[in-house]
Parts: structure tokens; C-alpha cells; sequence
């Protein structure tokens, strides 16, 4: 197991369209996770989702968010990112990063197609100000 | 998107070698989720953890837990369980598990060095009594 830089921790969540695991608290204090399309820009990551979500109703009771991104195969390796999240619904924003994520997942052609559909009021977009990123690679194998 | 049925989810979380992210409570509030290895046992998720992380810490103040597991590639699937962990140090049990679970991600060759060095004192298995499996498939493409 090695420790990744955080030059290497950028690329592993950018070279590949790779899903993150958000982890949200309900309110009664249990935990949440699900996995969402995201992108980075900064230290800030970006992700929407629809505002009657799980994970929409925890982070407007608590922004406390954490993420992780990993390899699954060997020798394995995970970026952990913590930080708070920050939700707005300012229409052009959300349309702009829903076309933009859904490019790096669905790709170049479809980008637009998705950007409409989940560019439309009710649908969140979710800043998350990093304050921890680490990374390990070479875990096993 | 399309919900899957129990036998569906169960089969996607064992047929192929996928990790779980595992979300688990700081005792402060906060959110942790990180990476794991399982397997499945019936209504049991099981798993291996060292005494001192982040995860075990969390769960002996609060075993709740929720773990997702999913296919980051188009047309993208995922299963969503909760359940309540139970950690235990019995060695044979560890060995045995940690021996099983390096079987499934590391292949049948590697299985018995990798039990032999997780099925140590110190190692927790950790059983994840399942209260709620959902799943979801086709969601994009």
C-alpha cells in the first residue's frame, strides 16, 4: 500500500469517469451512502441531484459530506475526500454542470441530451468545498 | 431506470468481485465511508477490518451502517443495504473469512497467504446484519 500525492489523487478521480460513493447523515443519526457522476473543478467537488433525495434531505440538515472514489480491481486503490456541501438551484448553473458531468460519463454525444433533462427546476446542484483528500495505491497485488 | 428484485441484487453483489463502500458515523457527526472487501452469507454481509481504523472506531460507537455497491460503467447499476455491524476477534473466524473474502478478489492462489496475514489478532470480522436491500439498474444509456 502506498500513499497517493495529491497530484495523483486528481488524476485517479479525473482520468476515468469513474462514480464517487457520497456519505450523508439522516437526521436520526444513521448513516447514507449512494453513488453519483460528479466532476472537479478546484478544490471544489460538483455533483446535482434531485432536491426530494435522501442524500438532498441530509446534506440540508447536516453538509457534512464524505466521498470515495476507487479502483476496484487489483492491485486496488480509493481517493477519500471530506468536505461540506453547499446546495443551490440557480437554473443555468445546474443545467451547465449536468451537461458537463453527463459528458464525462455518458460522453461528448449525449452530454447536451442529459443536460436538458436534468438541467430543470427541482434538481440540485451540489458544490462541495474539499478539506481532506488522501489517496493509497498498490493495495494489494 | 428499473428496480431490481432481491434475487437480482444478490446476484449483482456476488458475481463478480466488487468492493462496497461502507458509510459509517464519526462519534462527532460526521460521515465516513471507505472501500471495502466481502461476502455474502444469507442475510449476513461480512467483512474484515483492522481494530484501529476509522470504520471499526465508528461502528463500535454506533453500528449502523449503509453500504452501496455498483457498475460505474453505461447503462450503470446499484444496490443500496443497511444493517446493524456486529464486531467480533474470534482468530478462526477471521482466518476463515479473511481467507474466503481474499479468494474472491485476489483469486484461489493468493487466498490462503492473504488469510494467513489478515487472520491475525488485532483483525475484526465484522457481520452486517441486513435489514434493507435495494436495487436499481438500466439508470442511464
Amino acid at each position: 500500500m502506498q500513499a497517493m500525492t495529491e497530484h495523483e489523487c486528481r488524476q485517479f478521480l479525473l482520468e476515468r469517469p469513474r462514480t464517487a460513493s457520497l456519505a450523508t447523515v439522516r437526521a436520526d443519526g444513521r448513516p447514507h451512502v449512494a453513488p453519483i457522476w460528479f466532476d472537479l473543478e478546484g478544490d471544489t467537488m460538483l455533483f446535482t441531484t434531485w432536491h426530494t433525495t435522501v442524500k438532498a434531505r441530509n446534506m440540508r440538515h447536516n453538509p457534512c459530506v464524505s466521498l470515495s472514489v476507487d479502483d476496484e480491481t487489483p492491485p486496488f486503490a480509493f481517493v477519500l475526500l471530506e468536505g461540506e456541501a453547499h446546495l443551490g438551484d440557480e437554473l443555468a448553473e445546474v443545467r451547465h454542470w449536468a451537461t458537463r458531468i453527463a459528458g464525462r460519463y455518458m460522453g461528448a454525444a449525449l452530454a447536451e441530451a442529459y443536460g436538458t433533462r436534468n438541467g430543470v427546476p427541482g434538481e440540485l446542484l451540489v458544490r462541495v468545498q474539499l478539506t481532506h483528500i488522501i489517496g493509497q495505491k498498490e493495495i494489494a497485488g
